[in-house]
């Protein structure tokens, strides 16, 4: 079973393909390419499981490939890891025709993006995503880039690619925390924008960590569903996209103040989301009882709810530097109910600090 | 006198103004800094001469800046003096809606534009050219980009910028072979598609040599007519604006085979658009006489005719690893006739070895 969603963004448009073993459908590619050669690159995780697979599947249909295999991890998400795509393009000669192909996680996928993008100023970009996080999330939506000592993913560019190949069957090897952290950006749509989604996944979070084929692609759809629509209306984050940070200011600060790569970023986004929704509780606008029931879908899904003790200073410092500070004022994305998600400038500080205090314990 | 010029390209339309003391007009600047606050990116030989006097413009009317001063020259067009601006443009806390200034020549605008188009993937940018190359060329169009040792510009990004402000007061303490370098590529647009401009430069060489101030205003118009024109029909070189590339194949070779900087560009553009005059001439595309007077007009414009002896076999290497190579095909721009230049991928090897044996000689 296969399905196609389309991302619609004038002549900037492409398709999401869903399904399982895509990995071996050749003619999804062979559109794409029309000069019959690609760089691929990769990781040293995924490389081993499912790199030979991808160039046998191209090779059958006459399509050659460069290789580029990165050393594993978000910490190698730098300027120095994009140094090593941009060496080997240019030592096989790859030219403005030739695709790059990510197959890996979000930081394969955003480093290749923007390769992709600043390479001879721009050449064709393919996402094979193989982490549940990279499939409804970071491959959709052309964001990508590096981080940088000073902050996460403050080195980048819109650049969309021309085809998503989101290849159920590769979750099969996903690491049980890994399913976990992809979940967390999962439940993110269904808080934003899509209560009957949310519901939903109450209901069927048991098959989800079973891994059950049909759970996970229904999952997958939705949520690139909801990522599609909204980058649909917003390509540059100048309004509704932004709707998708829910959590992530808390949870950049998180991961930047733990140090890159120890805490996941869906694990940081799950605290970070619990501190949101403690925050637009106490701005009146959820109940308590809705934070319990966030908190309990999260933890279904095995994700951390409790953030880090790093001092409501520091948490401040830490999100002062953060990309979406715009005029000087800290911008929340927060919750006026489950399923509606808003952007406000407006918060109170002695607020916030309760917040910082309160959910740093569990 | 202030002219107007408008870049059509749908939402990312710009104004081009050319005249004399634009530095010290403050309301062309105004309605592109909402926020009252800029980051203004020069390097250590243009800022004594027009930092303080920009920053007191700004300031006059509210806007504070925040000042990048970069090392002079080509050589410094790397990644790591890149990197000298994201530094500085997070520590000092530049947000998404602070635009970033390029005070300075090619290099310059082409690091500060590329750091524009990739800080917080995209911060609005302001172009204000001070060398002749750089407001007839490289501040209009938005190819924005760095160095790699393996080959000039293999980094980069299309990102047209909001403003481009070229001051014609700024060429007078441009030094005399710098002047020449620019009329390299103003020499170019004649050839390339405006036959009576290329006469009017005949005319007029020894007034632009003096500076006077009227006919370098006529020459940069029109030559920012002609590239305004090309890149609104074909902003990101599918086609037409290959043609700006007369030249270039050459010029390149020569840049990069004599090391970064050692010619300038417009020298090597000159010497390389001599190669491309030599070769279609051999075509049988051009004549003899019409080769002598493109030789003559460079001499006149005090530019090198005559190309580095790097030999042959290290020419090929050198434009084999041009980003213009598409199918493994070398692209050449030539000229048809003289004010009209076309692409072409069917020269004979033979040909080419001749032009590259005989244009190193004078």
């Amino acid at each position: 079973m296969r399905q196609k969603l389309t991302v619609r963004l004038q002549e900037r448009s492409y398709d999401i393909h869903i399904g399982t073993d895509l990995l071996d459908q050749a003619e999804l590619l062979l559109a794409h390419v029309p000069r019959k050669r690609v760089a691929i690159v990769t990781n040293t995780t995924v490389a081993p499981l499912y790199l030979e697979r991808l160039v046998n599947t191209l090779r059958s249909v006459g399509i050659s490939s460069h290789e580029v295999v990165l050393p594993d991890g978000e910490r190698y998400k730098t300027s120095k890891t994009l140094d090593l795509i941009y060496d080997a393009l240019l030592q096989s000669r790859c030219e403005r025709s030739t695709p790059l192909i990510a197959l890996g996680g979000g930081v394969v996928g955003d480093m290749t993006g923007f390769a992709a993008a600043t390479y001879l100023r721009g050449v064709p970009f393919i996402q094979i995503p193989t982490t549940l996080l990279s499939q409804v999330d970071s491959s959709v939506g052309g964001k990508t880039g590096i981080n940088h000592p000073l902050g996460k993913n403050m080195i980048g560019a819109f650049y969309q690619p021309q085809l998503v190949m989101a290849d159920i069957s590769t979750l099969s090897t996903l690491p049980d925390k890994e399913l976990s952290a992809g979940l967390a950006e999962v439940i993110k749509y269904g808080l934003i924008r899509d209560l009957q989604f949310l519901e939903w996944l109450e209901k069927n979070m048991q098959a989800l960590l079973a891994r059950d084929s049909a759970a996970l692609q229904y999952a997958i759809a939705r949520s690139c569903s909801n990522k599609a629509e909204i980058v649909g209306i917003d390509e540059r984050e100048s309004g509704e996209r932004a709707l998708l940070n829910l959590g992530h200011t808390f949870g950049h600060a998180i991961e930047s103040g733990m140090g890159y790569g120890v805490w996941l970023h869906g694990e940081a986004v799950a605290a970070g989301t619990l501190m949101a929704a403690d925050l637009s509780c106490r701005l009146g606008w959820i109940s308590s009882p809705d934070v319990a029931r966030v908190r309990e879908l999260f933890k279904r899904a095995r994700l951390p709810v409790v953030a880090p003790d790093l001092g409501s200073e520091k948490y401040l410092e830490l999100m002062g530097m953060d990309k979406k500070v715009e005029g000087g004022k800290l911008r929340f994305v927060l919750l006026k109910q489950l399923g509606h998600a808003v952007v406000t400038v407006d918060v109170p500080l002695p607020l916030l600090h309760e917040t910082l205090e309160t959910c740093v314990h569990g």
